[in-house]
């Protein structure tokens, strides 16, 4: 059988690096990576071609005509965008509905479960995209993933988890017990290998997770396997909706510091998974939700549990490396 | 077995009417009409009391906590305001969130199949609400019902029709062969009766409707019913594009002209329903809607052929009687 063609952009990123790898072992895909002109000279799309990947290069901000002819005949095109620049993807799937060569678009949601409509303003750049989708009657999936575990982790007193740690999770948000799912970043790849390939997930949002941790859960399991003793800070609901909304003002005030950009995404985060229980898998299926868990009962994902092991034997990676 | 309270808003409209019709035919619901203070004493509501239906007063302006006041204890919540007030509903929607009384909220949809996202400003105030609903977790269902037979047919040479007419539909768009959903106006509610008392419809968008068909089925239809030849005008699509475009430009520039709004409604609709095909039952199934007649296989609902019938026999009713 003749493999899947899929043109994949973002593949020098976390998550499109995680569905590379995913889509490479799985080995049903005919892969090509779509690269930015701007980005074509960069090492780590040197990387991709020396591993032998094929790389088209295609500008999102060209015409739409162009870009369609790049993207042109591919099978499935999954976005993997990186978060900032979430609103490209307009020119790409305008360009894809021109093309109708695409059986499956994949746009790029892989974040947690989240309402659009003012809680995360990266979710309703998300849904903007969405809609475009829809107004081309274009074929999708959305795949969301809930929070990453490499990110999930507190520091512990030792200092053993801090060589791959980027944001310390210490707080603990009002009782700490709302269930959040999560993921392996690794893992990720490997939902969307099988969601790609299944024509149950067409036209469809599929939530792909490992475990429903509280926050109280993640410094248990935290504590049983490092014999230490987690040092948290508690944070009111109240607290946090204060947090957020100063962190909308200052980014408003101004808004090209990107230290006010990373605080905003940040603390509307907290909000959404802790105080207003947006992550869970029952508002998941509130929203119309597929679980890939269901879909894919034989697949076993990689548990907190077994991260936390991994990162007590100095085998995690710290992720976005070289850049902080 | 007890009644299922219902609370409706809107009851004096068009569509309110069909579903207030519809919920006491079906005799399972112990109804409540929403009625607005600025409406009180209207002939319209005092109609609803001679019938000894209850009037509950809730404004819609005023404070959200006094509204929930009003809105507490009710099962469930359907909302037909009209066409114009459509983004009062968000007070009504955070003061059903407050009661955690209601186990389902039923928006004012009752609209086309059509996507958010700038193809139709009333759907994309809708989504709005919609949006407000998922963002505090309200148990819902968006009930959509394609055009009405009543706004649908053309006019015959004769005149027989002119009785029951608002707006003649004698363009015909492209090629005529688009087809879309419709549904008569008397069924919206017997399919709301049967919708709100359905688990499977919870947290669903549910499409209902009688007929499909296409601009030429129309008129083959009611030459065939009338034995007259319908006088119809073409309108290429991009004529159609271009109307709606001038239409939209010219509300800008006069935003507090009615004739603008209506314009621009009129012109968006017959750009998603003849050039987009947006009102589909394929598009429906694509944008995730379930559709009724699915699930009530029994229900017979009026056919277009039958309600051309009527038109001849005079036996139809002109819509906004008095208004027009």
């Amino acid at each position: 059988m003749a493999k899947q063609s899929v043109l994949l952009l973002g593949a020098t990123g976390e998550t499109g690096g995680s569905i590379l790898e995913g889509l490479l072992e799985n080995g049903s895909f005919d892969i090509t990576c779509l690269v930015q002109p701007s980005s074509s000279t960069k090492s780590s799309v040197q990387a991709l071609r020396n591993r032998g990947l094929k790389i088209v290069i295609g500008d999102l901000n060209g015409s739409v005509e162009a870009l369609a002819e790049v993207v042109r005949g591919f099978n499935t095109i999954i976005s993997a965008i990186s978060p900032p620049y979430q609103m490209a993807q307009i020119a790409l799937v305008d360009a894809v509905a021109m093309t109708t060569t695409t059986s499956r678009f994949v746009p790029c949601a892989f974040t947690t479960v989240c309402p659009p409509g003012g809680v995360m303003h990266q979710r309703d750049e998300k849904e903007i995209v969405y809609q475009r989708i829809w107004g081309h009657h274009l074929p999708y999936t959305i795949i969301d993933v809930g929070y990453w575990h490499q990110f999930s982790f507190p520091r512990i007193p030792s200092g053993r988890f801090d060589y791959a740690m980027l944001l310390p999770r210490n707080d603990i948000y009002g009782d700490g017990n709302v269930p959040n799912l999560m993921s392996d970043l690794r893992d990720i790849g490997k939902f969307v290998a099988r969601i790609v390939r299944d024509e149950r997930t067409i036209n469809k949002k599929v939530v792909a997770y490992s475990d429903v941790l509280s926050q109280n859960d993640v410094v248990a399991i935290v504590e049983e396997k490092s014999g230490e003793k987690v040092e948290v800070t508690h944070v009111t609901e109240d607290e946090a909706i204060q947090r957020r909304d100063k962190a909308r003002v200052a980014l408003e005030a101004y808004p090209s510091d990107n230290m006010n950009t990373m605080a905003r995404w940040t603390n509307e985060y907290n909000v959404s998974k802790y105080v207003r229980k947006d992550n869970t898998l029952e508002n998941a299926k509130y929203l119309g939700y597929i679980d890939a868990r269901e879909l894919y009962p034989d697949f076993q994902p990689i548990r907190f549990e077994t991260f936390v092991q991994e990162l007590l034997q100095g085998e995690a990676k710290k992720l976005y490396a070289g850049k902080f």
